[in-house]
């Protein structure tokens, strides 16, 4: 029952899947947008389960080995956290034969794929709520969510009153998870799409439902019908409470996201960094502290090239540090080409799949990371350790290591170039003559258990022995 | 493309699932009524697929082989004429697993089983129609329906105005049929529970569905998955637009119904009866005429028992006049045993399972009926013919005729018996010696081709030569 050993050797991509690719006009709904227009609350613009099968060329050359798919079931809006039926893939992203063909070829490829799932609340087409509209008190279904008054009314302007929604949104009725026909539903749902072939869950909210009774058999149901299976909690302040047997594998690591772009922004210090990802970095238990799911954007906040300002520098060393860090990195569709985008639903724009679009250096950059991460065992598995630099001021050391492997990753946020010296004692690495940028070409001599980097504005390295 | 040749064989059952039999308590819906309890407009009793299978014998029993289900698809009403997912069975009635065992048992012991297709209009927890109250004119499924204004109102009370309702009802939107994509979708479902193993479809409304090339392609649907599934239509007034090979095998014969329990009750004379009887048999193809779903009663009319005032005397007519004339008899669950109920949703009590209420003495005759039909061709593919009675009022005699083989049924509606001869000059009777009563022992002598039979007030006699 603990974390699956995949997880560990993950890269992730996360896709919208109205956005990420049309691979087919036949399921586009009607009023569909331009692929290029800007996005809308409430807009189309095509993307289908066709398209992510289509392209799939594509993340298998980016190196992508697990694919996080934001909702696909039936619903009435894009984004599809309003579920109308949880059993059914949303036409207008294609049929469940096709979406088990992109199970089948992902797995062909030996790639991953885990599904969003919406538990917390619903969409006001969910049958049973519809039947607490239709029937008021006499419906069957009442106690499935939270009444408060009758007649319940769901499609007045305004907060909702009648009922509990979710943030007070009447379109997002939240689930009486404590009813039992509630939570056999909600197991039946997560059991089904496991036993169709999906590699794990992530879950939406899962601290609004507040009960550890519930996440404890939720995860026996998905575990006994997968023990392979990855359950991932959008947890976004970070608590252990979330985190291990009877819960989850990891969390959306939101705080450690965070954390980096505050320090390339110099909002925070390195030694604020450090502190505060020290405690990151050792607040759950090792191996689940090495399947958090690390991201730096996602269908919910700005894109990160956007929070720092389209510095391809800083946006580099982001990247670095998600792959150097403990935990699964995952990269939100398209901020490998680097997308721009501001908060919801400007940071949902369409890929580009125009190449001369791309931000060719910044993707060049990832797809190296990618390969370096999948070669040492050390980035993926290893032990976090921050290590002193003599001039730390706006830089920042560490390694992971794992038995005799281990890497060292450097970086200066400073706008000035800054040489700095690495003590390596109490490393794997200090028994070595010379260590190599991986990410480059350049060797560095170890003195005395020491290396001194110079290293430009804004730049890192990842240095391994050989 | 014909009349599929069983139809003709068939005794239909009509079943209103809610209230035949509860056949396991795991899937009564919450605040279920008791059994017994008198039904109302919203309310559930429990009777679901379970309990059809378990009852099973009882059909066979009874020589029941096919069976009309009203609409068991997921819905929030007891009725469930306002779908919301055409692909799912409703859970309170059970899962699909046990619809197909249901189908199994059925096809096992050669009953067929037909479903009520409600295409005109859905519930308004149907996905698309949700679909336009969350998106409003963004949907891109406005054109699924017909609206009429912005932003459309589901849920206040009064009529149907920013969109068309079944009737005004805004909880039943009017589907528009003429966007291909609708007429998509029903297809689909059409030939997706034909697929499955249904043996055919009682369509609703279908007239207001008033498109000839619709239900020529619905028809070329469902007959190129199954060669042999009967359409029936739910046209109230009877009209040939209806019946054949563009459209549907048989309708459901209230004209019929109407007339019966009219001259039943004095309120027409025999000499109307056999006028207007005589133009219903012969309205449409022979092969349609004998595949009319002829019925007593149904789920939408006060129950048979209850329109002849109680009286076994006019039931047993009525019965014995259902399974002489050409059509398919059908019998509405619980009249065979002399339910009662009046309008809507009184006609929709449950079936008594205690024997010791059951008016036997009618179920006995309705058994007899069955049988006698089942043995001779000439009930079930012969062709009709009036005879003339010496002392007609209040009598009639007419006889089906198939080859050699012909039956002749005599009643006698009068509260007073009645001695009247029967002119067989013409048909194949004529030749014999004597005829039987095979509704009970008794024989008469043919004289001069004429048989003479005294009636007692308000009976009748079936006559077959052996």
């Amino acid at each position: 029952m603990s974390v699956p050993n995949w997880v560990q050797d993950s890269i992730f991509y996360q896709i919208f899947p109205d956005r990420f690719a049309n691979g087919q006009d036949k399921n586009n709904p009607k009023k569909v947008l331009p692929w290029n227009a800007k996005p809308t609350i409430v807009g189309f613009h095509g993307g289908d389960i066709k398209g992510i099968i289509d392209h799939m060329y594509y993340l298998l050359d980016l190196g992508i080995n697990a694919i996080y798919l934001n909702p696909i079931f039936l619903s009435p809006s894009n984004h599809r956290y309003n579920a109308v039926d949880y059993f059914q893939i949303d036409p207008k992203l294609g049929s469940k034969l096709e979406f088990f063909t992109l199970l089948d070829v992902a797995h062909r490829n030996e790639m991953k794929v885990i599904l969003d799932g919406v538990f917390n609340h619903c969409g006001r087409g969910f049958f049973a709520f519809n039947d607490v509209l239709e029937n008021q008190a006499d419906s069957p279904y009442t106690d499935w969510f939270h009444i408060k008054k009758y007649p319940v009314d769901a499609y007045s302007p305004g907060d909702a009153t009648t009922y509990e929604g979710w943030w007070k949104y009447k379109s997002l009725p939240k689930f009486n998870t404590s009813n039992p026909d509630v939570e056999e539903y909600i197991l039946k749902v997560a059991r089904y799409w496991i036993e169709q072939g999906i590699d794990g869950w992530r879950l939406d909210v899962p601290n609004e439902i507040n009960d550890d009774e519930f996440w404890m058999r939720f995860r026996e149901v998905v575990r006994s019908a997968n023990p392979d299976a990855y359950l991932v909690g959008e947890i976004w302040d970070g608590d252990p409470r979330w985190v291990g047997e009877g819960h989850f594998d990891g969390l959306m690591n939101y705080p450690v996201r965070t954390l980096i772009i505050d320090v390339l922004n110099g909002e925070i210090t390195t030694d604020k960094f450090s502190h505060d990802l020290k405690k990151w970095q050792t607040k759950y238990a090792q191996e689940n502290t090495n399947a958090m799911y690390n991201l730096l954007g996602s269908h919910d906040v700005e894109r990160f090239l956007t929070k720092v300002n389209g510095n391809l520098g800083k946006a580099k060393l982001g990247y670095l540090l998600l792959f150097t860090l403990s935990g699964v990195p995952a990269i939100y569709y398209g901020d490998e080409i680097g997308l721009l985008g501001g908060k919801d639903p400007d940071c949902r724009r369409t890929f580009h799949w125009d190449e001369s679009q791309w931000m060719t250096p910044l993707r060049d950059w990832i797809k190296k990371l990618i390969r370096v991460r999948k070669d040492k065992v050390a980035l993926r598995r290893g032990v976090f350790k921050l290590l002193e630099t003599e001039t730390h001021k706006n830089c920042l050391a560490f390694v992971r290591v794992m038995d005799s492997e281990c890497g060292l990753t450097v970086i200066n946020i400073d706008n000035a170039a800054m040489e700095l010296t690495v003590d390596l004692s109490g490393t794997p690495l200090a028994a070595y003559k010379s260590l190599r940028n991986v990410m480059a070409t350049e060797e560095y001599q170890v003195i005395d258990k020491k290396i001194t980097i110079k290293l430009q504005a804004v730049s890192g390295v990842l240095l391994f022995p050989y």
